[in-house]
């Protein structure tokens, strides 16, 4: 068996090591296209900044270790230009002497992977705009860095990329702006929760422009001008692209290959294309959304990986199956763990699922032991099945865990409400007697069993301000002095027994506390008491992050560097 | 309804705010025998070392904020000493002023928890020994070393407490000899598991002394005596009791409720005692092991916690139900993490189980980010069925999230080859693309498809060495010439396809490397080539790290300090 497979990075080298290891007889050709292989995509913003640095280190394999481990013939510097199915032929350039020829297979692979998008914007192609995807885009953004030493830098687009860009570039001493053409960062998170990310970002000293829209680009003597949509022109040193990446799929398309979303490659659980005998995996394949089952793209290297096993497996003659994408992913943003797995209730409400969802601020590990920070999270599940959708954590500590275990019980279909039952691991270092993620399922069962009722961030604007509903803090009054939300009374929880009688029972009450722990259990004295209460998913603390985030993207502009 | 508690901690504490939560007319009473309630009993040993420094941390509620907050009428220094089901009523003593009253209920909830293990030895009531288990007890240990300051400790017993108090001694200072019965530390690990802690603390100054047995005491002018068998008598300064806990259940016995397992308080998935009315949570009752459907006692805060607030729910009249716990737990054993779930081979043995397992070395995250660590991970499961029965991890970071994702998949009844599905999240500093619990699936997923064979550490001393077998030594010669196990020849990986002819095809083949990764891959090489191969499950580095472990715990003496 000849196997041919065309990229060499995170599914290609995998199924590659994978099918020799299943057939030591097989043939094993490898094209890629760049002059690296199985390299450490997501390592290389670290390289950038400094943290990784040794530029070897990027890359975890090369041609010869491959040949000499996994007797697979790794060609760097190829591209394959044409498949022809009919004949189970490609057509290779050899990019370093521009020689062309064909090579014959048993089995194609496709790991194509996805390619920066770089809009068709005036002055595009200038020297002092980067992208980042390759080692190659690496090594020019760190030669450019150490030898011209920009001063400041337009980042274009606030994902995964162009945060960790971000951050990296500051890491260097370079001041830099953020423009994100939506009105906040990470795409996969709620705009609720990407406000801690942002107030992480601003506290860096990054200048974040939210909701700015690019329009060209213009070479100076000095540097480059990024023109943007109601906003003056940013004068800067440098500017690095990072606005999404497309799956690479031109070669599929000619081969006649059937494309999915965004020209992707459309193939089954096997990681079968539509044409016999040609597999695809990674960020150019189209997948299933595991929670939703709809047809999506996922560009992360975990899936890359699982998909180049499977394809593996499935050209060796095994029978594995891909069961599908929840977008699990983790970040971090300077000091700040941000982190998200299933989907966020945007596309909860694009998909028409009726959600609810836990808001709270949990420690990461015992109050009483040094360290612990707090984290933010927000678990969101369907109304009436308690499937569990998605959760968003913010934090310092601990986030990566909690997500994980978030992970694994949407991956195992557990109810919203079975998380009470999980038996995580504590002890003081570490956690809490009552897991965080525990805790999400106590919330979650007290709304099933109605014990409490919510009302959220979003309901703030439209709450009846004519008297007809009590809105009550029960903070202390010194947490209520130092900033409350407008309309709230205040009557601590601890006092509310007493002063139970200063409120009107034939009100309903909206209650709000820092965290949102004094506000459940008021909620639970005034019910026991004859009232109608509603507790604030999230807390003050939330609710004040929101607001304070969205007062600032309102009065972000280029040139203010906003100093909180 | 008024409802008596017996217990003001983990289970007893949780359970009166619960049911004040769910009932605001409730009448709650709880008796709590210490001057102490819902203190931080996992974090006691902290501040003996001084981790936790403000005494005022280690208890979360006062009488006083609990009374304010939940109108609990939690009695400290008060305890119960009958229970007379027939009316209804409890016995009360006062301790601080002697008097006796009874008090009645119509809901009693026993969480008088367990006691430290004292055995009857001579002079075990020196004012020298001290066991750990209240804050009382703690101020006491605290009080002697600050003003006798002891030189040199023992400690009886390598459990969680045991380990934790000799850390914190260790931290001021204090020469530990640690003595335990076992041949091991930790018995919730396997002992090839704990030959890491073992080195992790023999690392730390801890003069180790495994298989050990405690005769009796002699209190001297100087100090204390620990009289051993089969050893030199210790000479030190002071000695901590932590050999264990046992139920406190005298009352629940003289009340006629049915016991079990060592005293323990039988209790229904409800928490609901044998006799109508009363309900029993936390260290004093058995339950069912999750994974094993077996009736067992687990002494820790989790379930104490979870049981708590299950007694309340059906309390006020709902219908919770505890599903079992599964000894999740977690260990800082000064640098290192510890971590279990579920049961280990020893127990697996015991009930007739057929298991297998998993040994590997995974990195904490990528390794081309820094600062990633190494850990040792077990995964142990039921052959045939892959069933997951436990997983046990030592290592410095990222221990604790990968216990407690495959304790959730053990939780969700996932089979071992469902952990090559786990969407977790990744980015270099938190993971790697194959997260440790995916490459763990992979591996038992090979294991169920015949890609891989493996041989065991215990396989090592019968190995025929009459030249029936090969031996094989995967690694470079310059690791092999550093140390490898007898009898092996080396062939590097790399070099296996070139020199395959220098093996006999007829033998079968018994390959280990440095981690198992390269031993895999060369039994895949000589699969390919028509040999029977077996890989070894943990690499050399495990075999190592059990030999040496095994060699240091014969000669372990009290004299010596083990200076490895």
């Amino acid at each position: 068996m000849k196997v041919v497979i065309i990229g060499g990075v995170a599914g290609g080298a995998t199924a590659a090591a994978r099918i020799r290891r299943l057939d030591e007889q097989a043939e094993i050709v490898v094209f890629e296209r760049s002059g690296f292989i199985s390299y450490a995509n997501c390592g290389l913003p670290y390289y950038i900044g400094g943290t990784i640095e040794d530029e070897n280190d990027l890359t975890l394999q090369t041609p010869e270790s491959f040949w000499k481990r996994f007797r697979v013939k790794m060609n760097v510097h190829h591209e394959v230009t044409e498949i022809h199915p009919d004949s189970k032929t490609v057509v290779v350039r050899n990019l370093e002497n521009g020689t062309v020829f064909t090579e014959s297979y048993d089995k194609l692979l496709l790991s194509p992977g996805a390619k920066p998008i770089r809009p068709n914007f005036e002055g595009v192609d200038s020297d002092k705009i980067f992208t980042l995807r390759t080692v190659e885009d690496t090594l020019k953004i760190k030669k450019y860095v150490d030898e011209r030493h920009p001063q400041s830098a337009v980042v274009v687009g606030g994902g995964f990329i162009g945060i960790e860009v971000a951050e990296n570039l500051r890491k260097l001493g370079i001041g830099v702006t953020l423009v994100e053409a939506a009105e906040q960062l990470m795409a996969p998170f709620d705009g609720d929760m990407a406000s801690f990310i942002h107030a992480e970002v601003r506290k860096n000293g990054v200048n974040l422009m939210l909701g700015h829209m690019v329009e060209g680009f213009a070479g100076t003597d000095y540097g480059i001008d990024v023109k943007l949509k109601d906003a003056p022109t940013l004068h800067v040193d440098m500017v690095v692209m990072s606005i999404g990446v497309a799956p690479e799929t031109a070669l599929a398309k000619n081969a006649g290959l059937e494309l999915g979303i965004k020209g992707s490659i459309v193939v089954n659980d096997k990681m079968e294309t539509s044409i016999p005998d040609i597999y695809a995996v990674g960020d150019a394949v189209q997948i299933k959304n595991f929670v939703t089952d709809e047809d999506t793209l996922i560009s992360l290297a975990g899936p890359a990986n699982k998909q180049g096993r499977i394809a593996a497996d499935n050209i060796c003659g095994g029978d594995s199956h891909y069961t599908g994408g929840q977008g699990s992913s983790v970040i971090k943003i300077f000091d700040m763990t941000a982190a998200t797995t299933g989907i966020n209730e945007k596309t909860a409400k694009v998909l028409g699922l009726l959600t609810d969802k836990v808001i709270f601020s949990p420690m990461s590990h015992a109050g009483y032991y040094p360290g612990g920070k707090i984290m933010t999270m927000k678990v969101i599940f369907e109304k009436e099945t308690y499937r569990i959708l998605g959760a968003q954590i913010v934090g310092f500590d601990g986030v990566d865990k909690r997500i994980d275990v978030l992970a694994t019980a949407i991956r195992a279909r557990m109810k919203a409400y079975d998380l009470v039952e999980l038996d995580l691991a504590y002890a003081p270092p570490y956690s809490s007697a009552k897991d965080p993620v525990n805790m999400a399922g106590f919330i979650i069962e007290n709304i099933k069993n109605g014990v409490v009722k919510q009302w959220y961030y979003e309901d703030y604007e439209t709450l009846p301000r004519d008297g007809s509903v009590t809105l009550l803090d029960t903070r202390t009054p010194m947490e209520y002095n130092r900033g409350h939300a407008e309309g709230f009374i205040n009557i601590p929880v601890d006092e509310l027994r007493e002063r139970i009688d200063e409120l009107d029972r034939s009100k309903p009450v909206y209650i709000i506390c820092q965290s949102g722990l004094r506000s459940y259990i008021a909620s639970r004295i005034l019910v026991g008491n004859g009232f109608n209460a509603y507790n604030f998913a999230g807390g003050f603390r939330f609710y004040d992050a929101v607001r304070n985030d969205k007062a600032l993207n309102r009065k972000s502009t280029p040139c203010g560097m906003d100093k909180n």
